[in-house]
């Protein structure tokens, strides 16, 4: 039996390494996630281009992979002020709007990148030329899929979450408001009808911002595909979506066939700590206690993994929060922005850790939080019964993620995967008009009936009054 | 990173080995999928029970596990004359509702078998004793999940799929008619207009169906589990669902958390044959070419490997077309009864095989279908990318089967991949009464915005007149 086994795993590997063209975004989705499995993949032989920007914070130069920029309109400066911005205003209360129009800042910034990266004629001619076998991306920069369409390649998306459900919607995924909290709504699957009400008008407004967020590219793909066509058409092309998820996180939902859960993929237990350590830039307070010590960057993970590690000081970030379960420590939460108040709210609801409104908190209620979940048991229970489910898998999420990678390289795609739904429009898909139709055979019939009853009535009271 | 691997992968295997009740059904379900499983299990150290009825055709004494038999009300002979009857049947035209009364006959089987298990109090005392960590159970035979409950036991279930898709009611995973063909139907994912009128039919009247098949089932739970409760609530309990589905063969669709898909659990490459052969268990007839063997039974599977197999005959069982898949070998279908027609007609939709009618065919039908799969390039190029795409997996499906019914041994059932959803009746679900109470909140805006216009016009007015 093993035999067979061992046969069809080696069976597909590559007699040649396969050429796999990257676009990642920039930042913690590339470090933490997209990295790892690009190194993966040059590990297995593959050749492997990345395309950046020019001006970026995080994607450098490597033995693992060649890189190529391009020129962008704006410099490190302002792209270094831009996300330092949207830090501070984390520390400041303001109405969601403002918070909404600030977004759109960082959005206006990945459409400059677009429309350069699709300009740059030598760029686009050297991919032409390249004959790559797939597109590993980013969906967080959609411009990844403009040019996976270009050059007529099968794509593989690496994503958390994509605003305003664009991920399943694209992959007509089943999303039901009534059990599945939208983004940035603080709700957890189990609702009270109020907040089951706000949850479907949030689902419903998050469509229109969607709209106002990505309407820009559809002049983009019409001048460089020649088509007419909105960025969820395109999305909704991918052959594979590599989701950042995992149930002891995330939420029990649908999923559609072509959704590969890879939540926890950072997670390994590398070499042991021996100190406690505090990461910190500025200058050391001088009232600072013995047992702290500041430092300007440590392995976390490692440092999580540390037997003496009783609780975790967290923004929320989804990356912390697995190495948070994959460690088994419970956390004390203070989110700042984007995804990472519902993050804390998801690890709250199953008892692993408090959350504390960064705006409003004082020291003793970081102190009253912090002794909570060192000294109530029920806390490292909790984080420990997480951590266990979620480690006992039948293979690593790293692993996994290569393997589905390789996949659409080796069959150019995944098209068994996709459902005929597609093919239907919104009314097809809903049986609106199957129902129609019924309805309607239905109160025809009744009708005729009923005229045919009257009709015989009329003449047996005709017959008789003759 | 791969030594983190492999402690994530070991530290799992159980110190002692755990109890496992196996409920199994009769036939080949037993023979091909489940029984692999159970041995697998029983080599990595775990303790298995089989309870079985006394009577039946295919569940034998082995070396892997203990077998408790519980006496039955029927005999052998009627067993065995049954399911002959079931056979000669598909060989006769036969009105619908004929069929399915004699689907009853079975299922009315199964009822009293299960009657005569939970009545058995010496083997339920056995059982209650025996302090197993979970059962493993076809739903197919629903008697099994009554035990799981009554032992307050997590399950797990191994099914290709259920009556009137209430794998998929007790899931609540997403099942739209508008692409997911019903079984019976014999419609591919890509439906005209009229069969999504039929598959939407055949989905509202296989519910009666079911109520019908499933019904005397209640008073058995009533009685037994002292509860008021529908075998679907009961299977809505089960932690895992291990599916015998792929997506080469069925067709793309939602799932939920707790589906694992193990279609394909058979598939091995074992030992190579090198002859052609007939297995035929009548008296060999007088005009038997030279190249054709006779046998009483062969290993299908080892046949299908050969290389100088080029087409099979098959009447289209689930587990023979996996095997034809695994093997990429074109088949030309017989279907006889239950899921036959459809899998005949999944395979014909991917253009790897052709389907006769058993009742209509002649000699030539099936020399035609037989010479066209062998000579026309586009059955074996078909059959041969489903094949690759169906081997090309991360992990086997039955390492993937083991893994599952461990977890749901190791950690008391698979809770954190319950959806919310089984708290929500089917309004809430639906969000219908949110959609009401929105309307009605608009409805009441507009009218009292409509009534105080009117007020004040009659005011202004009222002022103009005086």
């Amino acid at each position: 039996m093993y035999a067979g086994l061992v046969l069809f795993l080696s069976f597909w590997s590559f007699a040649e390494g396969g050429k796999l063209l990257v676009l990642p975004q920039d930042g913690s989705h590339w470090l933490s996630i997209m990295r790892p499995v690009v190194e993966r993949l040059r590990q297995k032989g593959h050749e492997i281009v990345v395309v950046a920007p020019e001006i970026n914070l995080r994607i450098g130069l490597s033995v693992h992979y060649t890189i190529k920029t391009y020129s962008v309109p704006y410099t490190r400066e302002y792209v270094e002020a831009e996300f330092k911005k949207m830090g501070y205003r984390s520390f400041t209360p303001q109405p969601f709007l403002e918070k909404f129009s600030k977004l759109a800042n960082i959005t206006t910034m990945f459409f400059d990148s677009c429309k350069r990266l699709l300009s740059n004629k030598e760029l686009i001619k050297y991919l032409e030329e390249s004959k790559f076998d797939a597109v590993f991306m980013d969906p967080f920069f959609p411009c990844g899929q403009i040019v996976a369409e270009h050059l007529s390649l099968p794509s593989v998306y690496l994503v958390r979450g994509l605003p305003c459900s664009l991920d399943f919607h694209a992959t007509l995924c089943p999303n039901p408001p009534s059990y599945i909290p939208r983004f940035f709504t603080r709700y957890t699957d189990r609702m009270t009808f109020l907040q089951r009400v706000g949850n479907l008008i949030a689902s419903l407004s998050s469509s229109l911002a969607c709209s106002f967020l990505y309407s820009p590219y559809d002049g983009l793909i019409k001048e460089f595909l020649q088509q007419e066509a909105t960025v969820l058409e395109l999305f909704s092309h991918t052959s594979i979506w590599l989701m950042k998820y995992d149930f002891v996180f995330e939420y029990p939902r649908p999923l559609m066939p072509n959704m590969v859960l890879i939540g926890g993929i950072s997670c390994t237990q590398e070499k042991a700590l021996s100190q406690v350590l505090w990461r910190y830039t500025g200058e050391a307070p001088p009232n600072l206690p013995k047992n702290v010590k500041l430092v300007k960057w440590l392995p976390q993970n490692d440092l999580l993994a540390h037997p003496k590690t009783r609780a975790f000081i967290t923004h929320g970030g989804s990356h912390g929060v697995y190495e948070g379960i994959c460690n088994a420590v419970p956390m004390v939460l203070m989110p700042l922005f984007g995804d990472q108040m519902d993050n804390a709210k998801r690890v709250e609801s199953r008892g692993a850790g408090l959350t504390l409104n960064i705006l409003e908190m004082t020291s003793k209620d970081i102190s009253t939080a912090l002794k909570a979940v060192i000294n109530d048991k029920k806390y490292k229970e909790n984080i420990k019964r997480l951590s266990d489910l979620h480690l006992d898998r039948p293979i690593h999420p790293l692993d996994l993620a290569v393997h589905w990678v390789e996949f659409v390289m080796r069959h150019k795609g995944a098209p068994h995967l996709r459902p005929a739904a597609h093919d239907l429009n919104w009314i097809q898909y809903h049986s609106l008009d199957v129902i129609a139709f019924l309805l309607a055979v239905v109160l025809l019939s009744l009708f005729i009936s009923l005229k045919c009853c009257l009709f015989s009535v009329l003449q047996s009271l005709g017959k008789i009054l003759v």
